[in-house]
């Protein structure tokens, strides 16, 4: 956890899956054929004031569907990458084409599909609810759950620690 | 504590946020764009009677949805502002309008952007999940979590204590 | 709670509020203004159960939705009453219509709505999350939350002492 | 429960129930009449790996509608049966078809419709929520409720005990 701690410092870039980390993990099945997913409106809050402080927020998931795209859009995130089948490839991509480090990249994840990236990433975090497979390799587990202000926690702790967290901007929407 | 119950002898208006403090804080993603918010109905119950016993009853919200609105004017709610991008002007614009002092007015919000409200708000309330800087400046957190009965708790506190609580009206929607 | 369960020998009427009871309380809200139910699959086979068992299964709610009727419906349950602004007098009808005595029907109810009713019914039961001042006048309060299986609760009981509950018939839906 | 890990060498299909076992067990209830399940992604995860790996997955549930069906084939799961009035009896078909024995079948359900099946079934599993009669019959109790994990729990621990779940594959989806 120390360690942790300690390379935060260095990042600017936050890396999230979706299903289990922004939401809770659950899919609504619709007649149609949709899976509606609930967010967190306090993670919502935390990612959009990253992108205004000037943080990357980034998003990979094996999942699509148009709802997702413009809830994240909505909070001014541009980095949507959905269906994606392998998130190893997207994420050397992203390191590419923004010249970044792994150490400048903190991963949340929470289940197999997440474990290659996050052996590759600067700092590897999950959710309280994560596999244990994912709980095993993070550097740190938050308390929260998948969906239920995780992503806020990690966020939360790096804009702290840069001297971004509550100021003037951090009033407004 | 102390503090508080004495100071809800004066109130007439309450003023709520609307994410994390009439709804659990979650937005379900429709396909179409949509954020849809759940509600307790225990809440619209205290609400609704509040407004019947002649308290006024306000709605501040930086979020904004048919949904919301059609909710609201449902339990007679006449004073809703959502969209609000600054919530202090507002704030300020209801107390012009109908010449309400500080010392009358309870809000509970849960989130960053309530926090310079609930400094000028004559009693500042938040659910047992609001972030930790809201829980620093509120003089009461109620034991209920956001949108699972935070807004009765106080309404009905204050309804006892100005004995308007349970009587005739009360069993009728 | 003795008393109740002596009291469970002749009843062969179940009356459920909807909100809070046969649902977690919560409504959903949509664009188009509607409010979404959940309730619990476990408690809606208990329900069919009892009708089939030859029990009257009787709704008596402040709401009123499509969703709810059609629900409640194909339960095969007839005596659905939404949308009733006074409980004690569409009660009062069902007595009536059915020639039943207070000492048959067992009423459970979890808010201030319900309280006359419930001072009326021959037994009064409660979710364990039910309003303070449900509580103190019922005689059996589940461990069960709303819409968690605190129907199903009462059900389950009343049909097992009246050996009703487990057989051929339970098996298919 | 030493029994039911000795005899999880055999099994090379799974049979679940719907609602309560891959659901949480509540439906919410739309304007048009349709019930409206949650999933889980995890559960998901493990199913449709399974699949992948060469088991046999099957959906046995007395309710029906397009979601269940489209979530289900979207996890290239093949053996659906929705609106099953006798479980009993579809069982015995699916046995016959692949020519199976009950040794090689684990099944896992959560309410009385459920319980003929989980009497033949060689291995009987149920969520940590089931009904008190299925979870007496039950030779493994998932410490996971209904639709939050309790179907990838016993995926996660065949396949583990087969060698047969974390390895290259499962990280693409």
């Amino acid at each position: 956890m120390k360690n942790y701690k300690a390379k935060l410092g260095s990042i600017n870039t936050f890396i999230f899956d979706f299903d289990g980390v922004l939401s809770d993990g659950m899919v609504l099945l619709t007649e149609e054929g949709h899976y509606l997913r609930r967010t967190s409106v306090k993670d919502g809050y935390a990612m959009q004031l990253a992108v205004k402080k000037g943080y990357r927020v980034v998003i990979i998931s094996g999942a699509k569907a148009e709802g997702m795209y413009k809830r994240l859009y909505g909070l001014n995130i541009q980095d949507v990458y959905l269906g994606v089948p392998n998130k190893l490839k997207v994420y050397e991509q992203v390191k590419e084409k923004y010249g970044l480090k792994d150490e400048q990249i903190i991963y949340m994840g929470d289940d197999i599909p997440d474990y290659e990236v996050m052996r590759k990433a600067g700092v590897a975090a999950c959710p309280a609810d994560a596999a244990t497979e994912i709980k095993e390799i993070s550097e740190y587990i938050s308390d929260k759950n998948g969906g239920n202000g995780c992503a806020r926690d990690i966020i939360e702790q790096t804009l702290k620690l840069h001297k971004k967290w509550m100021n003037k901007d951090a009033y407004n929407w």
